[in-house]
């Protein structure tokens, strides 16, 4: 009977501002980053992995919560755990003391995302499973006990969510068949970040048409002749039959969102993600009345399911961009999921920076084999970066997401990863000719806002 | 000319969970703790000081996150500081990798307003002047200035600011003197904590009244029989006369809060504090519309301004209550107050914890001399605890804040305070027969949620 004996975590940082790859209009210069957990069991065969995506400055904040939250996990027989899923989410990962550092957002909550991910991970690698299948196992009753409903009750109760499981579930297995035939639709973002220079976003946009890519997602939000320019050459590049979506990273005001979205109208663009501040429920509200048929997109920043609830409930999204590691693991996901489903707006999760196109490949195979049933409006965001650093990196065919087959959550790293990026001991950060980016000095380096 | 040496941020932690002082529904153990934040110059009599209010264990989280931050102040001029205050809020402080860890929330947010709380602490010191004194004493555009509109001008934009703020500056010296001569109204939660007995309760109520409060909060929510045993314990105390105010620390869903507040109606409690999630802006509406005439209260939690704009745009709550140490200190604060009056919504700072009532005796001064110009609803929170630790500690009489006249902003702890409480070598948590509480080990401690 394994047990969880010890908890590792890593600080991983990968140097990607070095080529600007991730460059957007709020966030100009990040390392791609994780606070990375390992849960070791007494069998050196049997550990659970599990991440929290960051920025580079400030993972061994998460690295140090994380740390808290998982010794608590220390002693916990994993036979056990699959009938644990919730209280382990919701009494042993928790902390009166810790909880006014959020409570449920912030750096403590991206730590309880990186642990409890990485019990997922251990549980389904125990019961010889990818994360989606050990999902698609369970019945409906199973499931949401293990998720946490506090505080969505007013909007989803517990018996509602059984429901709506219970009429999907018949016809699950078909569904899964379908995704192992035909895997899950993406789009990609890899051609359109802004620290790129016209020549190559044009390149990149032809060769994703190239790869079979029918929707395409650009930056903006810097300087509206500039947007105009490149949405220009994405267009022309695309076509007018794909798609091509816009994202801003909360970088205007609700008037000024409005108006500039106005402004990119005639390129037809599918939604604008990330108007506004992530927190403001209203405002996208405010800028979804305004710049129809454009829809809003938000989710990346939506700091936990209180307030997906408020977006849904106010009818301020046209897709939810659910983060699998911004919102605390599974335990938070599905209820979001349920949310979405019951209003009626596709679930098209955030991915990209190192891990998060893993994780969300297993989310978007559980919504639409459990919780949603369909395929009408939903892709999955990928982004071609860090990908060579896991042991089962995702795989991408003609556009769409190959539904993983190995066991677990697709998130454990290559130790010769680990080595070379660890912070700030790994050979990279030792040995770099970047000295910037690669001195515990950099501590102090502050890049300026752009606003 | 003094410049910004060096950066001290402590770990001080005190012992409060051992007399559950401060213990409420959601928050049964608390540690009342502080990152405590001093700014070096190179004169030693000139230092700026600031915290940021914590519960105990993940206090270094936040002492960490400061310590990056306010690297970024180290060699600026103090003498340039009093007009740079608005881009050293926006520009100095600001990193867009770590901006990745909230954005605007969570640890990194709470150790920015430890870092300005320090800032406006040294401008005031430096011009020789208590921090409300030095704001009275700023023409309504150099307060503007100083201030962060980011996100909020679809409700409130900087020219309305200075026209609400012109409106009120020629009278600005006649409400000086008032609260010079008379204080600022209070209340006190002193009585009502969850973990006293009845007994204490009834006592701490009869001297409540016996020192001339009020307005006593009582805290509720554990349990419905409980909470109509203590508040008929309170109001019979109290009498019919004085005011009665309830606080559930969020452990409701919202239609369990709507149920229970009904329960208590007949106590005829003010308001009913933090019902539900202090992220939920909808449900506090739907709350508020079911209980009234209880009014709805909340802010301690209520991570930054775009929250605030929220549950004041969808009329969510009767009573304002900014934190002094979660918003981002005074840059942040005066656009919420400013937002309040707008609205019409009275500003009932939170205090209690440690330091927090020496902060908002400021804010109240500053609200009603320069924003709100009313006293009408207004109340401060006081809590009698930990004040000692402090140089300048408030003073109240007969239930009012006696206005502060020291320079600063009051936060500056008692050196001796320091020595003993700084956590993990503090002479106290080295030699303290307390183990649990003392050990470095508590780290792994958890407190099970009581939902």
């Amino acid at each position: 009977m394994p047990v969880i004996e010890r908890v590792e975590v890593r600080d991983i940082r990968f140097p990607t501002s070095a080529t600007l790859d991730g460059s957007d209009a709020m966030n100009p210069d990040g390392d791609y980053s994780a606070a990375y957990v390992v849960l070791h069991t007494g069998d050196p065969e049997l550990c659970g992995y599990g991440l929290t995506f960051t920025l580079g400055r400030g993972t061994e904040l998460c690295v140090t919560a994380a740390e808290y939250l998982a010794e608590n996990l220390v002693g916990l027989e994993v036979d056990g755990m699959v009938g644990r899923l919730g209280s382990i989410y919701r009494e042993v990962l928790v902390d009166s003391q810790l909880r006014w550092l959020g409570p449920d957002k912030g750096v403590v909550h991206l730590a309880k995302a990186a642990v409890m991910n990485a019990v997922w991970d251990l549980v389904a690698r125990r019961e010889r499973k990818p994360v989606w299948r050990l999902i698609c196992d369970m019945t409906p009753e199973e499931l949401v006990a293990a998720c946490d409903f506090r505080y969505l009750e007013d909007v989803l109760t517990q018996d509602e969510a059984i429901d709506m499981l219970t009429a999907l579930s018949p016809t699950r297995e078909e569904r899964v068949a379908e995704l192992l035939r035909d895997g899950y639709p993406a789009y990609t973002t890899s051609p359109g970040w802004l620290g790129y220079d016209d020549d190559k976003l044009r390149r990149l946009c032809e060769e994703a048409v190239a790869d079979g890519w029918d929707h395409v997602k650009l930056k903006v939000g810097r300087s509206l002749d500039e947007d105009r320019r490149r949405c220009a050459i994405a267009r022309e590049a695309l076509g007018q039959d794909r798609v091509l979506m816009l994202d801003a990273n909360q970088v205007w005001g609700v008037r000024e969102a409005i108006t500039w979205v106005n402004e990119l109208r005639s390129f037809d663009p599918l939604w604008i993600e990330e108007p506004t501040s992530p927190d403001d429920v209203l405002g996208h509200r405010e800028i979804r009345r305004h710049v129809a048929p454009v829809g809003v997109a938000t989710g990346e920043h939506a700091e936990n399911k209180v307030i997906f609830k408020q977006l849904l409930q106010a009818e301020a999204i046209d897709f939810c961009q659910i983060d699998s590691c911004r919102l605390a693991s599974i335990n938070e996901i599905v209820p979001v999921m349920l949310m979405a489903a019951k209003f009626g707006i596709p679930v098209c999760p955030h991915a990209g920076g190192v891990g998060l196109c893993e994780y969300v490949q297993h989310l978007s195979v559980i919504d639409y084999v459990c919780i949603s049933g369909s395929l009408a409006g939903r892709m999955t965001e990928f982004v071609d970066h860090l990908h060579e650093h896991f042991v089962d990196p995702v795989v991408i065919q003609r556009g769409r997401y190959v539904t993983p087959t190995a066991v677990g959550y697709s998130i454990r790293m290559r130790d010769e990863s680990i080595g070379t990026y660890s912070y700030p001991d790994g050979a990279y950060w030792r040995g770099s000719s970047d000295g910037v980016a690669a001195s515990p000095e950099a501590r102090g380096h502050v890049a300026r806002s752009l606003g």
